[in-house]
């Protein structure tokens, strides 16, 4: 496989995580996800917590986002400019699948990129994260909506384009109508297209 | 295949219509599309080439179908519901491919359904549609821009969804990053996927 980086952003709950760690299992390649979060708080010095937290979520939406630059760049401008460097050399380095983090958006000039987006209704996603034990069933639908906010919020934000426009995506599963082992199916397939045409 | 109906939603000049066309070709299935509104043509009485623009085609936006309903339904409005009524009968015969005409929307009931939009960038769309003698070179931008416009209105309008809107749709494939071979391909993988699951 040519130097092919997959990027895989994902709703939350919607398995995009397990979905590109299989992949890269299956192509015999490195997958960064917790990897990622663990090389940029090493390079940024901050807590890998923070790095997890902040590098993807926002915590308010634009407004806040603007009003604590009053006074110049906030850490998480910082982080995101280690993130974006970090992720540059990677993709740079050899076949790769990246999990989330607006790879998708940092790498848009590299020649061999595929971009997937990973998503699912509600429903699927709220059993998902309920079953993995990620939250409490009560509380699940809220904590979707939230996450799922935080994370358009971030990509919007730092990307000036919009996260769930399916034009910044090469392809989108719906993992509410496919196994996971079937979207990882379609994702090296995709992959293994774009090396023979 | 399991009474499988493959619709398929489509950029205008994205190839959206031929890999409708070949997907159903190696599947043994029908195709509607011009079919479709040859249909609609005989049962509504309209001219077909009248089906053919005002059934996908708002011409206006949002406003400007709002304000001709002042007086009762117009000749869009009963137009979409002869359309609607064939559309739901085709897919109850058998398993098809439906190209357009917002049959995503109109199936979302539909258990077997998969659902499919196809899109490209626009330099690749125009380079598709002038190759094909379907626009002039110069006219070229301004029509791709136009017609997508209109298809959207006439989706947002009758189903009260967005026309790009990923959550719609099983499955996304960029046509400017594929073949149309593959596209078809990627397509009838997934609809076989839906049916082992």
């Amino acid at each position: 496989m040519k130097n092919r980086v997959i990027t895989i952003s994902r709703e939350f709950g919607s398995g995009g995580r397990t979905i590109g760690k299989k992949v890269a299992e299956q192509l015999g390649i490195p997958c960064y996800d917790s990897e990622l979060i663990q090389k940029i708080a090493e390079e940024s010095g901050f807590d890998a917590k923070f790095v997890q937290e902040a590098g993807e979520y926002a915590p308010g939406g634009f407004l806040s986002n603007l009003s604590s630059r009053t006074f110049g760049p906030t850490n998480e401008d910082y982080l995101w400019k280690i993130q974006y460097q970090i992720i540059s050399r990677l993709a740079g380095q050899g076949p790769c699948v990246i999990v989330g983090r607006c790879a998708d958006y940092i790498l848009r000039e590299h020649p061999n990129c595929l971009n997937v987006f990973v998503h699912a209704d509600k429903a699927a996603r709220i059993q998902r994260i309920v079953g993995l034990g990620h939250c409490e069933e009560r509380k699940a639908p809220d904590f979707v909506t939230k996450k799922d906010k935080q994370r358009a919020n971030y990509y919007n934000f730092y990307s000036n384009n919009r996260w769930d426009d399916l034009q910044n995506y090469d392809l989108t599963i719906d993992t509410s109508r496919f196994t996971v082992d079937q979207a990882v199916d379609m994702i090296i397939d995709a992959a293994q297209k774009l090396d023979t045409k």
